[in-house]
């Protein structure tokens, strides 16, 4: 039976929470669809860059960003296939990998939680570029990035 | 008295050391001087991405190549002043931003210790460019980045 | 007197007609703004990069989306000064320059018209960062761009 | 028989200056080997950017870039196959394409002939990365470039 990518989110979520630099930095995919990704994390003393302006490291947008943008990547190529099992899920994601990306850092990251969005603008068999967007729960725009991803 | 890039290394250790991101990733400043900074950190546990293939998440690959980076540009920004002490350091340190970054992932990062080093390819009073590389203590070539700083 | 920068389009198009390769590639500035810029060309034989496939070099809408970009970096400046003449329009076109360009190309650059929208992302003293789209006639999206631009 | 990558220069040559933006810009392919690629082209008014400052305008330079970088991923994609006609070559030109292409611009473009040198730094199967430099005569670095291609 075809599943959507959204009905996948739990087996998602799950194969995420095995990643260990995702737990580290307190990393939750809030969303699975084939249009959209995303992912939140709340603020944490040990994610600051500068101690004095209390601010996220570059790093840390820089990953949450790149992993948003990996999950849209598997969930666009998924979304071409009509019936897909856990173990194969598993499988896409050990084969994703990003090629490159670019971050633009924009605001200081500041706020109490964190919400990374990706979507597709390429989606090919071997190729998919996403753009990512940062924003705190006020909607301030911190950062973006565009990454192109080897999903096939 | 005037003071090389070099003398100050300790300094900038110290000041580094207070970056709790950069705490918690284990990266430590190995080299500072005019024409090269190098970061390095241990392979650990915590900092993987894909736990089957047992390689370093792309985030952190990202976190080094841009720490390596800002850290160069000022350096270089330093090299063009004749005497600086430690809290004018800090202070340029705080004021010291990037702008944007490219990170190119070229082979999987596998290895026991991991080596960024950057280099400055346009020194300019308000933005530095630098170029970064990422390898293994055995020379393998994990990675690559371009980032664009504000210094001044 | 005060001035908007919609205001400047007739003195900003009599300029970009003085750069030399934008006349080449047939490039006119069709909207400036300080909230967006608009640069248009229509197709020409000799702006084709591939023979066979008659699709619009690569080069092309690379220089472009770059030229949208640099004009909403000035257009930005400008939008916070009250009073500006032509001469120190002029000026400020020949100090902005562009420090990094990121291009992505998403379709194949078909088309009779094509419309370079550019909007700022990050506007500072220093440094502007903006970001571009390229389409056609039809609306198809062909590529966009990611750029830093020095603008003080 | 097998041929190496430079032996397929006059075939590169041909095809290369069958593309009307190359020739529009005078580029010419001067080295054409696994491990190198080089274009060149001489200083002409009508590829000046700042008709004040006379140098070349940052679209020029892209292309520039992008064509080495993209010809060199060609290379790279040929040099795993024993034998190659010129027919395949022009088909195998035909299906490369650019995914994306950083440029970082580091000097004013000044000069009488430019160079635009690339290297692959990741070879794959469906896609290869290459970085790119631009010289003039007298071995001034102008810009360099980071470009992903979709080679099979």
């Amino acid at each position: 039976m075809a599943q959507s990518a959204e009905q996948l989110l739990p087996y998602i979520a799950a194969t995420f929470d095995q990643m260990p630099f995702n737990r580290l930095l307190g990393l939750q995919v809030s969303r699975f669809a084939d249009d959209e990704v995303e992912v939140r994390f709340p603020w944490a003393e040990q994610l600051v860059g500068n101690p004095i302006q209390k601010i996220l490291h570059g790093g840390v947008i820089a990953t949450v960003l790149d992993v948003a943008g990996g999950m849209m990547a598997v969930a666009s190529a998924l979304g071409r296939f009509s019936d897909i099992d856990q173990s194969e899920l598993v499988q896409r994601f050990g084969k994703m990998s990003t090629i490159d990306i670019r971050t633009d850092y924009l605001r200081p990251g500041r706020g109490e939680t964190f919400i990374a969005t990706a979507r597709v603008i390429r989606a090919g068999n071997k190729v998919a570029v996403c753009r990512m967007e940062l924003h705190n729960e006020q909607g301030v725009h911190i950062a973006l990035g565009t990454g192109t991803y080897l999903v096939g």
